[in-house]
């Protein structure tokens, strides 16, 4: 028996697999809404189900996509169900799949300008135009002395700024001797947890990181701020950092940037996370919170959080480029071109990473698709829903707000206290019409309804309402 | 005029858009290999093709691919190409396109266990059975204290192992106050430029990380090792970590991973880097690169560089799991789930960023198409066009050899020196017909011959060859 010598899937079967997983795709988002949001499985449930050791022979793709149905979707939590109101809602889009498609066909790597140009020049001149679809300040256009990147999340964007601000306050000397033991950080109590791990990636320590105290709307509040960065800078310390936040995890309260800008000098690196209410500021009528913008060094926000892209997508600008590759350029001779030379982006030094998949052509097609009207369109349909939900239940007898809505998110809680809002919660999302994540504000447990599926309608928002009201008459004692 | 209100593609369009779309990435890798594999094109001259501004209204999805076609295709450097030889393979295949086909269809987040079970399950047991297929050491595998997760890149990877590390010897100190001034890091010369970014972003800083000197196999010297660490305790200093290499980027030279065990303490985390090699460990003949590796805290290998699964996908595995959970894991409330207390893994705490795509889905789809056995098949016909080619270099009357051939990776150079070997492979790489990169080893002007794409056969080697010899020919006064 003469030995098989080529292993590969054929151009034709892949023509015919992949048109049977294009259909595969589009049922699943027809028929999503019908599924429970969240599985009802146990950890180690999904692993019993497979075989224990890989095969020494190939299968089919017939064979894995039965295995993909039979044993991964029951696992699946579905973020892509119009009742999917947990956490943030990760949407995606078809134009941002197809882009997906593509990128992986082509298989190329964007880690140098010349090892694909068209993977590096299409990411900077789209970031180009997400600096004009969000109206956000011109000194984070390529054009200028910034530009933008795209990161796979703002954990890592936010580690990369704060690694920008320390090269820059040590005036380049953390990269040759290690983080200094005086430097200190600054974000506020309801900041997003990647601001704290960045701290401890880069060296800086949980003790140098100061979580100001927030306001009654869980902003940070300036003056505990300044008072902050006075007090340190007495006991010899130097303020290098600041994360404020435009729409923080919990609640979407809204740090006020410009009042916040105008606590810090040129030492103090201001960085933005607007990581899911960014998206928002499509709409010219909501860009009111990026207020003071144009005196931060960074900024970053996820279209894959709310803006019909396809996780990982996070848009991460700088005021000024060559302070964020003096702090993460290395040049090694296998990585040298004449075009580096001669000034071309090379993306590597912009990230942690050195490799890079062509994540621009997701951004473009859905801007393309879209068009600025239709990406507004869209938010406004959301927000305008979560408009609604809050008015029924600031209108109930049994919930009320937690705090102010903002956006696309309403934090409410049942009356009688965290032990039935948790019961409440808990028994909601068991019943698996939709799914709806916790946080806790001022103590209370709070739950987060964000509203921002794709088809998400007013019919599923309304259906929710309906739920968590008669679940609650069913688990709290009257 | 009734404003139109949803601007979503309906899912039938995406089945049409989608068809079409497979059609044209099989018809890439039908005609790739006609296409100059490095594009002739300036920088900026992919964005002057660009319109200035966005949309406003949205477009066709014919004319996005218009676009496609006319813009970017020409600004593409083709990593599937079998002429490309350049830097390392990346090499892809169907299987794995049509994972990522299904992951951006999903569009579910893997962030922690409950946010999508079968995504953290079904990555923790291809993980182990990647152990198994490469014959790794017992002490990676979940199902002890161990285990393995899919990182972006080898960048990312080595980074996480360096946090562990410094966590460990600081007995939890680091995340506290910051990175000690006193932490000592070592890796050899030809180690890859990213364990030095590592120490960078980690505030351990460049003159705190060791490049030992490698021997004439360009591996690193463990008596120059050994010296190194026993200068610097003597010193003061505290050596916390090395990273290995098996393969390194230049000339796949292998550092001998057991006798740089032999010399360390539980004090030093040990680190393996085989990025680019450790597929080769598919094949049982080819595992003894791997000697020692049981001694090691944390290891390394890439997929997405040799073993058709599509970038991003770095398979990193540690010995003790809690270590790098203890560096890495902050738990706010919004994400506490009742089964991360029972146990369950969540990724998050893993790895550098929050979010995640279900990467395992590409690396699954991949071991059962090839099975284990189609897998060994590939990366064999790799290394005997390799071991061939290497033949033709030391046959030759023009070039030599600078280094022994490892694996699939030849390094060669002219024999009159530098600037004819620059001046051969510039003129090489602008015939479009190949694409090869290069380094330098001992200040040696090398060419680097990478065999390792999906569809390379040997007459894509043979013309690379010839392609050399007559450009020689050509291009050098004899």
């Amino acid at each position: 028996m003469v030995e098989k010598t080529n292993h590969h899937m054929t151009s034709d079967e892949f023509r015919e697999a992949g048109r049977e997983l294009v259909d595969w795709i589009a049922d699943y988002y027809d028929f999503v809404e019908n599924r429970p949001v969240v599985p009802d499985v146990e950890p180690g449930d999904i692993r019993s189900r497979l075989p224990a050791h890989p095969p020494e022979s190939g299968e089919s793709f017939d064979a894995i996509m039965r295995d993909v149905d039979r044993v991964i979707m029951p696992g699946i939590t579905h973020w892509q169900s119009p009742n999917f109101f947990a956490y943030f809602p990760s949407n995606t889009s078809f134009p941002s799949i197809l882009g997906e498609m593509m990128s992986a066909g082509l298989g190329v790597q964007g880690m140098v300008w010349k090892t694909s140009p068209a993977c590096t020049e299409l990411e900077t001149h789209v970031m180009d135009w997400v600096v004009e679809l969000l109206g956000l300040p011109s000194r984070f256009l390529s054009t200028g002395k910034g530009g933008g990147v795209i990161q796979d999340t703002a954990s890592s964007a936010v580690l990369c700024a704060m690694l920008a601000a320390r090269e820059r306050v040590t005036k380049g000397v953390s990269n040759k001797t290690g983080a200094p033991v005086n430097l200190v950080a600054y974000t506020s109590t309801q900041a997003h947890s990647s601001v704290q791990k960045a701290a401890r990636i880069a060296g800086i320590g949980d003790e140098n990181i100061r979580m100001i105290e927030v306001d009654d709307t869980f902003a940070m509040n300036p003056v505990a701020l300044e008072k902050a960065i006075r007090e340190d800078r007495e006991a010899g310390k130097i303020p290098f950092f600041v994360s404020a936040t435009v729409g923080t995890t919990s609640s979407m309260a809204m740090d006020n940037v410009f009042s916040i800008s105008k606590l810090l000098d040129e030492q103090i690196w201001l960085h933005v996370d607007a990581a899911m209410a960014g998206s928002a500021a499509v709409c010219p009528e909501l860009r009111g919170m990026h207020d003071g913008l144009e005196f931060a060094d960074s900024y970053c926000f996820n279209p894959h959080k709310w803006l019909f892209t396809n996780f990982d997508c996070s848009c991460f600008f700088v005021a000024d480029r060559n302070a964020l590759t003096n702090a993460l350029s290395i040049l090694p001779e296998y990585l040298r071109t004449a075009e580096h030379a001669a000034g071309a982006i090379d993306y590597r030094d912009w990230q942690v990473p050195l490799g890079r998949r062509f994540r621009a052509l997701k951004l473009w097609f859905v801007i393309r698709h879209y068009g600025s009207k239709g990406l507004q369109s869209h938010v406004r349909q959301h927000i305008e829903l979560a408009k609604e939900f809050e008015t029924w239940v600031s209108q109930s007898k049994q919930f009320e707000l937690v705090a102010r809505r903002s956006l696309n998110t309403v934090c409410f809680a049942h009356q009688q206290g965290n032990a039935a809002t948790e019961a409440v919660l808990q028994a909601v999302n068991a019943t698996g019409k939709l799914f709806a994540s916790h946080t806790k504000l001022n103590d209370r447990y709070t739950i987060r309804m964000v509203v921002g599926g794709r088809d998400t309608e007013h019919r599923h928002v309304l259906a929710a309402w309906n739920n968590f009201c008669t679940t609650a008459d069913e688990v709290i004692a009257p």
